[in-house]
């Protein structure tokens, strides 16, 4: 197995993974925000709106970490500098 | 073994084990926001439309992370960038 | 053992795997929204058309991360771009 | 170990694990579903319509994820296509 | 090894874990199902028809579950298509 | 090592695992229900028949699945087709 | 390694592993079975009769699943049908 | 490494886990039985005599099963059959 | 590797991971009775001979179960039978 | 395989990994306060000033164990120290 | 590697994996058993002789479970049976 | 693989897993204390100096856990004493 | 590879999991033990000085289990009696 | 492979995990005291001077394991005593 064949394989393999874990906390994060708004909105609907500007707020931050997992993947998929460098390598080989 | 071939194999597993373990907390998350949503319904009727205006926005965000999973399990299966490289080699070969 | 095999096996465990772990999360928390909903009507049976309403809109938000793992798992068996490759490879050598 | 073989060892293994994981969520799901109606049947004798029925609509909602693992299951033992390819390969060599 | 030997190996340890695991949900399930039908029938007497017959529905529908896994276990033990298909192959030979 | 081995060293380890794994559902659910029982009697002594038959009801459906378990476990120990179909290929040898 | 050592060895493991792993769950669900019977105790010591009956049936039918586990065990260790097998074939040599 | 090494290695390993693991459960378990034991003794002094008599019963059964991974790991030790097979059989060579 | 030091070796393993799994159980146990005494004593001072007795017994009975464990993994040190065998064999050769 | 291309490898994998389960805890974090913060305000709407100050300086300090990661994570892909050193030194080879 | 040095190498990992393994349990039963002596105490301060004598000897019951590791442990480093005979038999040689 | 080769692979896994698994503790705790603090803030707003005061202390605290594990991952990817050795040692050589 | 860095290796990894797989109980059961110091303190001030003298035995008590492991990791380190034979063994050679 | 660079390997994954893990139970032990005091600030204002003596002295104490981490952790990458011999030894080689 050549090494260009070895930096595909792990780039799909850990892409795949990244986003998979990566999701699973700001899915769950968010889901306790939103499910405590809910509570809240029903407890106290004239503080609808600080409620609902605070809970935007927060679900924001929680999918910035998504976000970040999710950019990384990508990068991995098609930006990826170590597989630039081995296929600029083999062209000008 | 050749490079097609293993390639071929990491991306079915990859891209199989990422919806199955990425929807494993969104689909949790969207259950607690949902049980959480039907609790203030019943215990605040009055305020359904706020209620499930939020509760829509938050199963949107929540989703989404879902949706992130999705997106790289097709890219795996249909438009993965190493696998076309691969095939384009083998072509030009 | 040839690739044909390699990408036959993989895509059969896969495939197993994909919709027996993906369907953990979808089916606890369609569990929960269900749940709670059966406590609701019994604590407020005079909303039951509106939480009804949202219950069925939530398990449909909840079932389609079931769905997701279950397309992908019945791509990896009957349309696998990559088993069509190598099918196609082979009755073309 | 001939092609064949192999196939047919991965088959049985996930077929078994499929459905045996898959039953994992729908059970303890349902088991709180199931639950949760008979708290509240006996908290409100009087809705008994409205409960058993949104308690089997989410009981189907929760067994088709289920029967989705047991689709899975008996297409790798009794129609994988894998399989019969293999099969036809060997009958036409 | 055999490919016949394989394949009965992998079938008795598939049948084994295939209704162990699959117990695993449906005894916890219905433990809870039962549990919460003693409570209820303890808490209001007079709706023991109405919860007797709802707790047998829902045990019904969680038992199914079980059924399954042994379903799996047994064809594997005594209708195992893989096997047939090789016991004929070497009767055939 | 010939096939003989195998075939009964691997009956051996499932037929104990499985009756291992396979009881810590039930004997969990069966502990649930009998404590669930015993709070309902102390509670509600007149409906101490209503609740004793319901339990044993519930007891009886969640033993049958480690029932299962045992009944596998006893095939794989003194009725185990594989192992039969060994032998008789080695008398008839 | 001849087949009657590996037998030996198997036997030995796993029915160790079988009583250890098979007496977990019983034991922890009589010392729920107990515990509530306790506390019922304290709250009606009018019903102690019934307490007690119950109890003792419920423990019967959890007992039985560690017996169960205990069988297998014994069974592997003295009245193993592979081991007896694999003497009368090496004595009959 | 000759066969009686094999045995004696697995029969010490597997000793030291059947107890090691097997006392978890009803250590446990008897904690459980034990610490509501205190409990109900506290809220209703009247009722020690029940209270203890049904707290022994119960503790005897729970140790049961620890005493079982006891036995077993003692004949492992010191009433090994298949150790005893293989000395007999080393002392008569 | 001769068949004395891997017999001391497994027996050094044994005997460690005995102690170490087989106190875990009875410390949390232990933990928790003696937690719960202290409770009782706070909320019914005047029966603080039956709660301090019970204590005691109870303590001895979980206290048991780790000294077990600790016998298991004396005798493997210092009366382990298997090494006793193989340092007579060796001296005796 | 040569030096680059396994630094290459363990770069990418650790990569993905470090912002995959990095964010786990932050998120859940996030999850948690951002959802305290909505429950007070609904408790106590006068307090909305201090609370979403404090929630937002927590926040930040939380989102900073985040950022930690994916500064760690750019540092591998872009600025990974080893990789300079190695493609330094083959291409002053 | 000779037998001197693997024995020496087991038991340096069992000494430190026994003890860390070993305080696990003890610390966390016994940080419960504080806990509830310090909530005690400030409930009814008047038994604060019982409290704390009970205290302490559930606290000696609880450490002796830790001392059992620790003393295996330094016996694995200073006082091995298998080590010295090894030593032994290496002087001797 | 040359020993440079070795020690860069272990130093970059190193340092992103310290990273990642160490920021998970101090976030969950992070999150714990923030939560509070807020809800402390709603329940007695007059306090908010002195709880605001002892809530950035504690941060702090926990904080400099995570501080830790950056500085030993910063040190392991720029300040690495193994990696200049090996370096110094072959510019050396 | 020799035995001395065999032996170095096993007592470098030995050394550092016991000490950071040893704090986790101590660390946790502290922190139970102080959040429990405080909660008591707040609701009876005028018992400080009993709650603060049983909490600092109690923490002594904790801590004790953690010098266990730190005092293992340090002989590990610094006076390994296993590395102070081979070192003395090598130098006499 | 040489043994300098094995032990350097070692050390540094040492060093990394001992930090990584060894901070996870002192941060959840500090967030769960901080938030304690917190809760206990907010309901006693007029003990805050005890409460916050009580908590920086528990601090220090739970601080203090993961000061012991940190230690080991340094003393591998700085001070590591196996190291230094095996430099000393190749210096003087």
């Amino acid at each position: 197995m050549d090494s260009m064949t070895m930096i595909a394989m792990v780039s799909i393999i850990t892409a795949g993974l990244t986003i998979a874990i990566g999701v699973l906390g700001p899915s769950l994060g968010e889901g306790k925000a939103v499910a405590t708004a809910l509570t809240s909105l029903a407890q106290q609907p004239d503080a609808s709106a600080t409620i609902t500007r605070t809970l935007f707020v927060g679900l924001a931050m929680i999918e910035s970490t998504a976000i970040y997992c999710f950019v990384v993947s990508m990068i991995l998929l098609f930006a990826n500098p170590f597989w630039n460098h081995v296929i600029a390598q083999t062209a000008g080989q």
